[in-house]
């Protein structure tokens, strides 16, 4: 390749590059549930990571000006304001499969992210870590910005030839400006793994208050029943005891299988507004779903609203991707000006925002019917609902 | 929202939702292979179902106009004529994964299906269905129309933590109008599971016929062998014995893994028209598709023509879906001027309609070579099918 070659083409994929960073996003204007918008583009994928990410622009070492380290997805991101911007800590990963973190900032939180100009170099324990990803957020009222994840590494008692035995277990970090990070402690349990950590943003009787997933197994959840809740002292040592249950896995329903936390607690009027996912399994796999609960004010653990069902399933083309029919969320960020911007992985693969408002959220939750359970309770409740209206609009 | 906005949401979403019921499907004529035709448009989604049944029209009491009941799916869908026009018992799954019916109508099956006013309230059992779904019509001679269906309860000896170990067996119920039901017990027999009963139109050898797929596992046949076949004296206390193997599933084709029986059985000149489905294993999960076969007409378990592999497989976005790679047909309408329309969900979201006439279906039952079980086999049948092709062409 010529040096002009070389720089023709150095041109144009740097002005496709910033063409798709400022493209606007669109509203899905085909999807109307009155509960959230969709939009119809990712607002991350691995091609937006800045072009030095990923390609040598040096002719002389690259001179077929090849990518040398591939991005290949972005998606399950934490979210928070910050510096009157939304923030994503964004889970990317490599054409590896190694998955790391960086920072993505937007003025309006639905398209025009950028990238910080590095990724984030997380320290880490004495276990080095094999693989860490699925960050949440937290302001806490104690003053720091801590970010808890998922850290995995090698089973030591893998059955031999069993490469895929693992451990998960949660990561904790803490920063006060999303760039330099302090790495703490994993979080100890007494369950053999935990994942989907979630950390509350105030102290719950004086204690820091987390969301667990205790599990047996690294992808099986076993006996564990759900969404758990516990109380640590201290967060530079996190220990927990005993993990209460707040929201279980129940059968035939779309949180069959497993079920975890996923966004940090939004505070409303009404309540803590919780947005998790539920699993089920399926002839094609797990299908991931994201759903939806309140806690009360005084008591984060005690739901006080269980809508029914999913509100957010894998539509369109979100279905296809490196872990098919699949949405999860670890992050939504609730604007000054009312709104949430709800943040969910596609299929392992892009980062998609259904926005909505807490007022909406709240009355979803509170209006929703509890599912229930079963069909013919279920079709109660759909003639109830067209009773009401055949009346209403029949007085109208 | 103001009363104006609400009104104008309201007024939009209603004119959307009427044109898109009143869209002329289109025939896919990219698609060619002269046994049926498939149109671009699901017949019938979720979003088909009436507003009434999805949103409260009430802005006092659903401000922000939000669905309060999703629909999220409708699919595996049982169909006969009735009152002259094609009338599918619809297999809907709400946002919270229980399934339910209701029927739908449409004057020549291919588009413009719409529903009655109100889901069917299905009667149940002492013993409460958690899920009901996949309904066969029957119209028998004994002057009932029928309903067969899957009902799904969790299965009490599951093990610890195990949610979804659940136990598969067929509920009866019958009606004159298929508006109200009368529910029967359900089908007894000596398999620990059954799945895709279907009942035979006429009686065979003065008892009613059924077609069984007996398990012994939910997901799992086990050592079950296919399609079965066994006689029953009373269906207001159906009881079968011993389950004749009619349809074997066999290693290394379409139906390797599982095959269900699938629309009531359809009367020809030349024997009886069935229309089932195969299931295989892949590395993304089980892959679902659709076979024929026919059988004598005075003996309905004895096959008279078996053609080798599909009928009809996921094409372009029927691949996508809540269960990938899946289609599923329990239903087929053969009308007065002998079209036989054949309705199959597609991956357990949208119901599509294949068109054909009965005269092309013998065609294709007696003109299509049977399985060659290997490879060579199959290629000594293609090049058999070339020299005739080679002696015909080169002799015009």
């Amino acid at each position: 390749m010529t040096e002009k070659n070389f720089n023709d083409i150095v041109t144009r994929i740097r002005a496709e590059h910033a063409a798709m960073l400022k493209r606007p996003n669109e509203i899905r204007e085909e999807f109307y549930n009155g509960v959230y918008k969709r939009y119809k583009y990712p607002v991350i994928t691995g091609d937006h990571t800045p072009l030095e990410w990923r390609f040598d622009f040096n002719p002389e070492t690259n001179p077929f000006f090849q990518e040398r380290l591939g991005v290949h997805a972005a998606f399950n991101s934490g979210a928070m304001m910050f510096n009157n911007k939304v923030c994503l800590m964004v889970r990317l990963e490599g054409n590896d499969r190694k998955s790391f973190f960086a920072v993505a900032e937007s003025e309006n939180g639905i398209d025009n992210f950028r990238f910080h100009d590095k990724p984030i170099i997380m320290p880490e324990t004495d276990d080095p870590d094999t693989n860490v990803y699925d960050m949440r957020f937290t302001e806490h009222e104690d003053g720091w910005i801590y970010g808890l994840f998922c850290t995995e590494r090698a089973d030591p008692d893998a059955a031999p030839g069993d490469l895929s035995a693992a451990i998960a277990q949660c990561g904790i970090a803490r920063t006060r400006d999303l760039i330099n990070w302090e790495r703490l402690p994993d979080l100890k349990s007494q369950s053999a793994q935990q994942r989907n950590v979630v950390l509350h943003p105030e102290f719950v009787d004086g204690k820091y208050a987390l969301y667990t997933r205790p599990q047996d197994g690294f992808i099986d959840t076993g006996s564990g029943g759900g969404i758990g809740f516990a109380l640590c002292s201290d967060m530079e040592n996190a220990v927990i005891g005993e993990e209460k249950i707040i929201d279980k896995r129940i059968y035939h329903t779309i949180k069959e299988v497993k079920n975890g936390h996923g966004a940090t607690p939004v505070k409303t009027d009404a309540g803590w507004l919780h947005i998790v996912h539920g699993v089920r399994a399926c002839a094609s796999g797990l299908r991931y779903v994201i759903y939806a609960f309140m806690t009360a004010l005084d008591d984060p653990s005690k739901p006080v609203a269980t809508p029914g069902g999913f509100l957010i399933a894998p539509y369109s083309d979100e279905y296809i991707g490196d872990v098919l029919n699949c949405v999860f969320c670890n992050g939504a960020a609730a604007t000054p000006d009312g709104r949430l911007l709800i943040y969910y992985g596609a299929s392992d693969t892009r980062l998609m925002v259904a926005e909505t408002t807490i007022d909406r959220m709240i009355d979803y939750c509170f209006n929703t019917p509890a599912d229930g359970l079963r069909s013919a309770e279920c079709v109660r409740q759909r003639i109830e609902l067209i009773e009401r209206n055949k009346k209403f609009l029949g007085s109208n």
